[in-house]
């Protein structure tokens, strides 16, 4: 008898912790209930780190439209050199354009999230490795980005993306 | 009677308003009253418009130990083609080689403002102008910028600053 009120005792448990979790909270918001709790800084940082994988995935597949999909409609790519591309048609053409490249790799990786209290912001800064084959043989380039993270309607959007080299002016 | 009366309305009206002005507003949320009003995103917009005039004020003046103090202590810029500057004793580094630039002009403003719901991160991307007598005369540029302001304890800092040039690779 003591075993089974344990056993249940822990089977309520579990349920409560289920209520925690970051899809709960994810439901709970989305249906408009003022006293659910938010989603914690945690949960938004891993979900813009999910984020960042699949847009790591969408370059090696050079899915230009797809990585469009990644910003808000009124999100901005500002690339080195080269114009603003603001709005997500401009957007897929700048990316489009860089990873014309032949033989690109890209990879960046973030170095400090912050995900603003009321969690429909979040500062992302990292570093960036580029490398692509030039006239001249293989060119390598490392660099910076900043990319500011909106919750547009309980997902996660890039609304400005910025970044430059590390590296001297050729 | 009647014009004093309403003269009487009128200052009261007047104090009620000031009570309202962002200046009232920073003083109860410094105070944690956890009921007092917050302050609009508006106001926030104003106050980091105003940081940025004074910004540009420092500019001129070749202040690069206050421009350092505009930023959060954990604070970055992200200058193109060097090294990233985290810290204010980095920033104020990469500002004073920035301003060694001789006859220095360099301008920037907002092209757009958004206030983090809960008050405490704004994201401002905008343009910027830079022109110095370089080797071969005078040098312009133009090119745009992302800064992340944080409010921190009623101020904002800028968390990152990142910008690079529209114009071709020389």
């Amino acid at each position: 008898m003591r075993t089974r009120i344990l056993l249940l005792a822990g089977a309520l448990a579990g349920a409560a912790l289920a209520g925690c979790s970051p899809a709960a909270n994810q439901a709970a918001t989305a249906n408009g209930s003022a006293n659910a709790a938010m989603p914690a800084a945690a949960d938004h940082e891993a979900a813009i780190r999910a984020i960042t994988e699949r847009w790591l995935e969408l370059v090696r597949n050079r899915d230009a439209a797809g990585i469009a999909q990644l910003y808000s409609e009124d999100g901005a790519v500002l690339p080195p050199n080269a114009p603003a591309g603001i709005g997500r048609p401009a957007i897929e053409q700048v990316w489009r354009d860089m990873m014309a490249a032949p033989g690109i790799e890209l990879t960046f990786a973030a170095e400090q999230i912050v995900v603003a209290s009321g969690g429909d912001m979040a500062l992302d800064r990292g570093t960036y490795r580029l490398a692509y084959d030039g006239p001249n043989g293989r060119v390598t380039d490392t660099g910076k980005y900043v990319v500011v993270w909106r919750n547009v309607a309980g997902e996660w959007k890039a609304a400005a993306d910025i970044f430059n080299s590390d590296l001297p002016a050729a």
